[in-house]
């Protein structure tokens, strides 16, 4: 059996778990390594995937006998069958963020189960924890992004539109050995920087603009999470007095970042900081792990309450918006190590001004 | 009021529901024309809209005095003033297909609701009729596919990857005017095209290949969905046979479509179309409803139930898949007429050779 089921199976047991229906597709490609929609089903007898024609083909020729994944095809089940799955196990988890309440009614009368126990993140909390092919492949997609920031800064012209820019990372990633993007881009200029989702437009890039991006790319599944506040001619004063507080306060982060960390603790750092220097409000989490998914547990904010461990991947993304005029934001992806921690995005963080 | 507000309202009375909870993200864009997180409640005294600091700035300037929509921030809302939103309603609806069953039970207690109602897709049902409006976004979005086809006619060669001309794709549709891809496209060649659901690879296109290339655009917000089957040097016999039944069955579907057919009929006819030609079995839908969503209802399958009417936009796609061998599929977006359809991606269906 692989080692990631090994483990959920161990996390089971911790629970008193006998069986588990698993429907998040993050936690199925972690899990079996397959991108297929389909149902995980962990029973005391055995490990089923419950995928249909479309993607039958595909997982059979993936899954190996090493793996101990027994492959059903959706259409072939009867009624009798999907009892008998379970029968023997007294409680079986289901994951209560993900599942729709119309899925879980029809699971739990599909499987005739009494009870179907809420597992709390259970497969997430094992997934916080990298491995060392995980952190390789978080490091390569960092380096693709790292090397898409320089060329960046190259090619970014006035008059340039925000769409534009979005796609060259995009034709970037993909010529540079990424699957993918790893979310959709941000690039936002000029006061439409204020807003920290902003969708690109087709505004044009101007002299004395800012330009956030914020840009991920994805490596054999793996994702990077990178933002970079950059200046179209020279800042304001005043932008230059606040980006400079603002990449301080993202290092003093970085140096806080180790095994045994409390996420509350950093943040409420940060929300101190904010309100002294400018009476700023850190308006969205200051971090969140990363992984097979983009956005994963741990969150770090100050109403999160986890503890930073070893081998975690977690961003720092401290952010300053002023509704209407501008916002900036600079973010690393970082691996927690036992003392100290590691910048996995490297591209330079100081002030840059491109022509 | 909006007119899909005021037309969701209506819906609501029929059902004798004087609240509801939206979450599906496509039905709040297509109530409330906005794209950032949230829940939109439809209460008996108003239209509320529930958002966060990273999306606020950009819904307050979308929503005018006239769409009535009041906009919360979360973190502003007491606990005290979440039990005043529904304490006039008795009945109020909720997504079960959309929302999980952890925010089910934490809305329930939030809201200080009894009961919460199973809304079977009650908003989905009503768009399934296409505006004007909408209509024009999706024949935009067509019009933009059947020029990329065109193109990539004349772009494709010999050697190169899937992934490359997958890519080519977006390039177009990103330069002719598309908000961006409607869905993952799919560029499948040789034997990777009998799996429906090919993720585009680095298989390099060679001499008598079958390329089946499934992609869509969106265009103000609107998707288009078209595949087409096309050969690399000249196809074998088996496979022009193939193709030309295949086309054939595809063409009779389009003559069924139109107000008054049954989704479940029309299948049916394909089903036994395919056992008679060849054992063929039909393994995925027939089609699928396309709007806000590439996948909506009416689903065209021979377990669905529905009557078409005019002004649904839907697709027909048949395909056959051989295991281990090849694969293909045709699919236009169709626009269902009183007493006919229009094919709205135009692109020719006839034997396409390449060299």
């Amino acid at each position: 059996m692989n080692s990631r089921i090994i483990k959920l199976r161990e996390a089971m047991r911790q629970n008193a778990l006998d069986g588990m229906i698993v429907t998040n597709p993050c936690n199925i490609r972690y899990l079996i390594s397959v991108n297929a929609e389909g149902t995980l089903l962990i029973t005391d007898k055995e490990n089923i995937f419950i995928t249909d024609a479309r993607y039958i083909e595909e997982v059979q020729a993936k899954v190996t006998i090493e793996d101990e994944i027994s492959i059903y095809d959706l259409v072939g089940i009867r009624e009798q069958e999907y009892i008998t799955f379970f029968e023997d196990c007294d409680r079986v988890g289901f994951e209560e963020n993900d599942i729709s309440y119309a899925k879980y009614v029809k699971y739990k009368a599909r499987y005739r189960l009494r009870d179907m126990i809420e597992t709390d993140n259970l497969i997430e909390k094992i997934r916080m924890i990298k491995g060392e092919d995980e952190i390789a492949n978080i490091r390569k997609a960092c380096e693709i992004t790292d090397k898409c920031f320089t060329h960046l800064v190259n090619f970014i012209k006035p008059n340039m539109t925000e769409r534009e820019i979005a796609f060259e990372i995009h034709k970037f990633f993909m010529e540079n050995g990424a699957d993918g993007l790893a979310f959709d881009t941000v690039v936002a200029s000029g006061e439409n920087s204020s807003k920290p989702h902003a969708v690109p437009t087709d505004r044009r890039i101007k002299a004395c603009d800012i330009i956030t991006i914020d840009m991920g790319a994805t490596y054999n599944g793996y994702a990077s999470d990178m933002t970079r506040t950059i200046f179209m001619g020279s800042p304001s004063e005043e932008m230059k007095v606040m980006y400079n507080f603002l990449l301080a306060c993202q290092k003093r982060v970085t140096g806080k970042i180790r095994d045994g960390a409390s996420t509350k603790e950093i943040s409420q750092g940060v929300v101190k900081e904010f309100d002294i220097a400018g009476n700023y409000t850190l308006i969205h989490a200051l971090g969140h792990g990363v992984g097979v998914d983009v956005h994963e547990i741990p969150v770090i904010s100050d109403r999160s309450d986890y503890i930073l461990k070893q081998d975690m991947v977690v961003t720092n993304e401290p952010g300053i918006y002023i509704t209407g005029k501008y916002g900036m934001r600079i973010e690393d992806t970082i691996l927690v190590n036992k003392l100290s921690s590691e910048v996995l995005t490297k591209s330079s963080k100081e002030l840059i001004v491109i022509k």
